[in-house]
């Protein structure tokens, strides 16, 4: 295993993020609050951290697989988040530090569940810092390394893969920089625009960035305990639309931008999930006929809440634990499904949910006819069998270790009911943010002990990083490996 | 498709059925009950579709393949229910057929969930043929008539892997009937045994019989309000231990029999199992500490539930509802675990578990290492690869269906709670009987819709013949193949 490239990439996210840090520095400067100096503290020490680790490891051989892929991603997620929490605990507005920490991973992976009981008092830096945290984390921070530091490793693909949400991971253009260049461009064009379009709506700047960044990154953190039921109309359209923008996934918007319309149009991954969006929100437009005044109100209020869930954001108008019983169910599993692959959106996925169904449909008629060949095809072309072992693996695993958190939560935390634990774990895990019951829209994780906090952290981090990066790291096998290069 | 041959072991069925409705008569007879008519019409009834199938079928091609044997199955388990369902409206103790079939089609998919709110009023001889469902049920109808009916064909292994639960069925000896003998004389024995065992505890006849019943099929319908809870605990733990051993691979016992109890204690499935039983009791026992007055008591009472809701049998001594949420979950997650496969339990199955962990080990592996060859091993055998995607794609499968009946559910009885509806659903589908909220062990299913019945009846049937031959009686290419014997 190439530990010395682990190193180095390492320490050039951590520079990155010291780099990143001085932004919300910036912002408490111009608004005169004095959480200014906990960031450029936070900034020195992960200059400290990282310097080193990039300069000593600067000369390494850079072949990587599969393996350091996911391992870096894993060591640099965790460190990115170690330092990223220091803020909230230096300047004192978080001074528990497993409190802090878990807003900064909530903040990182867009998940967007707050142990704060009252947003409204945090300063307007450390307000910023913590969206922030959703943009970067949306598309990826490794992404973003490859996209600004000139490698000359071949191998990049498997630091790509092992961060980018969903199943399959493809180059866009040949050239691994240029795709996450392409990423990346397409992602700040598409947060200008909301940044413009919510100013539009008489927004203030500050604001417009904040949900901008908490929309992008589909996390989910705002200013207000209401979340955004107390924005105008126009506004939540805009958020609703932009949260479902940044659930597609963003080769379809390549696509678009040379001019492939017709063929973008034709992936089966993006109609399924626009066929969800609309079953389920007319599905809860009639559930909770007659709760809102006007028709109007009604499909803004359960198009938002399905936009909100479905791609992850978190982003409320509603309490929807008021909601009648098949509503919830409804955003319950919608919060498994997921967005798009290649989005900023968590979940299981829309793609994964499509290759399972196929490969279900393709195994009950290979045991009813053994002797016949199927293959499984998604979008045109045929699905290799290792995608396939791995798809169904994946979703075991899911399954097994959505299990074992909700079982160690109701043993650190005995008085929540059946149905908070359940969905908290859930809205975790999916990087969602507000679960149901104890964990609804209108409340937040504060009351948890902070063995369970840890176990929601981890929650978050599978959830995003896909599981597969953290199994490597806690795999014996993996250290004991005697190739060394 | 052999259609005659369905149509032929179909009849066979209904007229076994026409057979067994006499049993009952007796028993109503002895307490000279008025319901003894109602079987004797039922009797009647069942003989007259029978007679014209077996006879007029009774000399056609005997051989049938997997398509057949899963349509078989479906068709003999429907009518089967249908029929048995109608005693208690003709007798007027059920008056909603509905109700009745709801409550048939638990006692043969030995279920135990039940729509009546006051067993204790009900006449002798029904209570007695609700519960002789399980037994009937327990081992499955087919598996009996290849016991009994001299067949020629060679290929009656895809009607018994049809109907036992498990993911694989072997033969215990080279030819099917005599398998078939042997499983129901072990059959036989265990329940003459827990009969004697409860008589000694000093239940009168009748109340053993029925209970037997219900254990042997790991079933659960009794004859008290409070089921289990009123017995003396010699009562409870006889009852406790036997639910146990029920939910054990006949094959187990087979090798006892023949001396080889070396290899049978070296099972795999076997010893988890019963690891799973031991750690889950200890855990409530520490989880509910203080809740009854002494250590033998909250043993007892954690053994049996745990027992009971693992072998999917549903007897209770303790509203388990009032427990604290860490035991809660446990029981809903043992819910899904369920017994060994080839016994008289319901659920995944403890082996599918271990194979879905040791096939999402192997894919990790062959994820890391491409060029890897590694191969799924069980009970000391390579599994073949047919058989990872049977038990991957069931799976699967098996989530997607619960899911969607759960939202089912929630459409057709809106005022039920998450948690009520979640566990309702997995009761019945994992044939459990009772579940949490207000289908828990104090209350029952008769407040429902009659649609979120026919749901709940499906989900039974389901659960019991393990998905696969409904979905084959339900796919159209099933009926449009051009292959006619």
């Amino acid at each position: 295993m190439n530990r010395k490239m682990i190193f180095r990439t390492v320490g050039e996210i951590t520079l990155l993020e010291s780099a990143l840090l001085l932004i919300p520095m910036i912002v408490s400067l111009i608004y005169g609050e004095s959480c200014w100096l906990s960031f450029l503290i936070s900034s020195a020490i992960a200059l400290v951290i990282g310097l080193p680790l990039t300069i000593a490891f600067s000369k390494v051989n850079s072949a990587i697989y599969a393996k350091e892929g996911f391992i870096t991603v894993s060591f640099a997620w965790i460190l990115l988040s170690l330092i990223g929490a220091l803020p909230f605990t230096i300047s004192g507005e978080i001074p528990n530090y497993i409190n802090a920490l878990f807003e900064t991973v909530s903040g990182f992976t867009t998940t967007g569940a707050t142990i704060l009981n009252d947003i409204e008092i945090m300063s307007k830096g450390l307000l910023f810092w913590r969206s922030f945290t959703h943009w970067i984390g949306g598309m990826g921070v490794l992404v973003l390394i490859m996209a600004i530091i000139p490698s000359n490793s071949g191998h990049a693909i498997h630091i790509m893969r092992a961060e980018m949400p969903g199943p399959s991971v493809g180059k866009i253009v040949p050239k691994i920089r240029e795709t996450a260049k392409i990423l990346y461009l397409i992602y700040i064009g598409m947060t200008v625009l909301e940044v413009v379009m919510l100013l539009c709506g008489g927004m203030n700047l500050f604001e417009s960035l904040v949900h901008t960044f908490g929309t992008a990154g589909t996390g989910g953190f705002g200013v207000k305990a209401d979340s955004i039921a107390g924005y105008s109309p126009y506004i939540q359209w805009v958020i609703g639309v932009f949260m479902v923008m940044f659930g597609i996934n963003f080769n379809i918007f390549f696509m678009i931008l040379i001019g492939k319309i017709g063929s973008a149009f034709k992936s089966t991954e993006l109609l399924c999930y626009i066929g969800i969006i609309i079953a389920s929100t007319a599905a809860i437009v009639i559930n909770i006929w007659g709760t809102y005044d006007t028709f109007g109100e009604t499909l803004r209020t359960s198009f938002f809440q399905v936009g909100s869930i479905i791609t992850t954001t978190g982003y409320t108008t509603a309490d929807f634990n008021t909601w009648p019983v098949l509503s919830k169910v409804i955003l319950f599993v919608l919060m498994f499904v997921g967005a798009c692959a290649g989005s900023t959106g968590g979940g299981l996925k829309v793609s994964r949910i499509i290759l399972l169904t196929k490969i279900v449909k393709n195994d009950i008629t290979r045991a009813l006819h053994p002797r016949s060949v199927n293959t499984v095809k998604f979008e045109g072309r045929t699905v290799e069998k290792e995608t396939v072992n791995y798809v169904t693996a994946y979703f075991i695993l899911y399954i097994f270790i959505y299990v074992i958190m909700v079982i160690l939560l109701c043993i650190f935390d005995g008085w929540a009911d059946i149905t908070s634990v359940l969905s908290g774990v859930s809205a975790c895990y999916n990087n969602i943010g507000p679960g149901l019951g104890a964990f609804g829209p209108a409340s937040n994780y504060e009351a948890l002990s902070w063995m369970s906090k840890i176990v929601l952290i981890f929650a978050m981090l599978l959830g995003r990083l896909e599981i597969y990066p953290f199994i490597v790291m806690l795999r014996p096998s993996t250290w004991s490996s005697v190739r060394e290069s």
